[in-house]
């Protein structure tokens, strides 16, 4: 039995995809960040840090979307989320998987929350080079997969897929957005027609792509 | 069999560690940073975003550090670099990895690489600012390991302490280096005492801590 603590449309979002598509279980618990209860002392015990996901696995509270990513995935491999162990694919799914939690997942952190450089607000200086580390990951991506596409694992989809389509989503009001990647865009017009994405957008309820 | 690229006390450290810990037949190559070896065509070919390190697997060119620990630990189960699939310890092990690998990863590329934000020095407020997420991490991996240690994951040694123990020696010329932390400190001798540790410093000709 799994239990997730979310936030629409957060990071928390591709462990809700996962648990999805693999039709386990679960009961949602919202952690409402209007009055910051991502702070709360109790929601601190399962998650130090202060952030969502929280997915509590058989009574254990575990954190880091794509650690949480890659927990499901393994325990329902029946679902293919993620490839079997010994395969070639497998070892290019954990590659992504950390490429992207390592590049775009703390670089967004920093655009998103500028305190976290000490400022209100980036200067125009940090912004651009935010941007552009960003922006970087959608060149090297794009190309990817415009050679081994449509998905990050050539012709299959795995949960991979998910989380970089969450994190096109999140550039969709920067001033180049990931769709504007023709293979990216590709890739996530893949994703969002998948039942998954639809039943998560009625759940959380979500409208702007 | 197994090609490295490295450069001595990069992030190619864990990777070596591993593959000392295993045992297991591998070619180093050099990548010589004094001349921008990392830039060089042919190396991206091998790794578009131009670091290190890269590990050539049965021909097949992988990168990210922490995700080619995995593959290697999940390779050579022997070594119980990870614990078994299906057991709460393999789902910490994937956390406490993503963790370092999201944050102080990241966050020391940022430190060190002050033109990934676009200047050539960071500003004290950025520098503070900086220092403060790492120091962040310190604490709440000092308080982990004082409840949970020595290890990462308890009583057991792991892959991921080799992670951790490499980001801790990163920081040895910051103003708070991670080893004024008790509980790390004590983990970071355990692992300095293990032969892979030596035999990687020897090999990659390191002497400072
Ligand atoms: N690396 C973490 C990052 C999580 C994260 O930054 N979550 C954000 C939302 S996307 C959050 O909880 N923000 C609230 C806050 O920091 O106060 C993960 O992937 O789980
Ligand atoms: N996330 C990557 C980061 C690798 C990285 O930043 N490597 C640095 C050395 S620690 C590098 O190659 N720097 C050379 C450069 O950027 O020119 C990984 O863990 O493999």
């Amino acid at each position: 039995m799994y239990t997730l603590y979310y936030s629409p449309g957060t990071a928390s979002m591709v462990v809700h995809l996962a648990l999805l598509e693999i039709g386990a279980p679960h009961e949602l618990k919202l952690v409402d960040f209007d009055r910051d209860a991502q702070r709360d002392p109790g929601y601190l015990e399962l998650n130090p840090r202060g952030v969502v996901p929280t997915l509590v696995i058989d009574g254990r509270p575990r954190c880091e979307s794509a650690a949480l990513l890659a927990m499901l995935a393994e325990r329902h491999p029946e679902a293919k989320l993620i490839p079997p162990p010994g395969t070639p694919e497998r070892e290019a799914w954990q590659q992504w998987v950390v490429y992207l939690s390592n590049t775009l997942m703390s670089t967004y952190r920093l655009w998103f929350y500028p305190a976290e450089l000490g400022a209100e607000e980036h200067t125009p200086e940090v912004r651009a080079a935010l941007r552009k580390k960003i922006e970087d990951v959608w060149d090297l991506l794009d190309a990817q997969l415009e050679r081994h596409g449509p998905y990050l694992l050539g012709a299959a989809f795995s949960g991979a897929d998910l989380l970089l389509t969450m994190l096109m989503r999140w550039s969709r009001n920067m001033p180049r957005p990931a769709t504007e990647w023709p293979a990216l865009k590709r890739l996530a017009d893949l994703v969002r027609a998948r039942p998954s994405w639809k039943k998560l957008y009625e759940l959380e309820g979500l409208t702007e792509w």
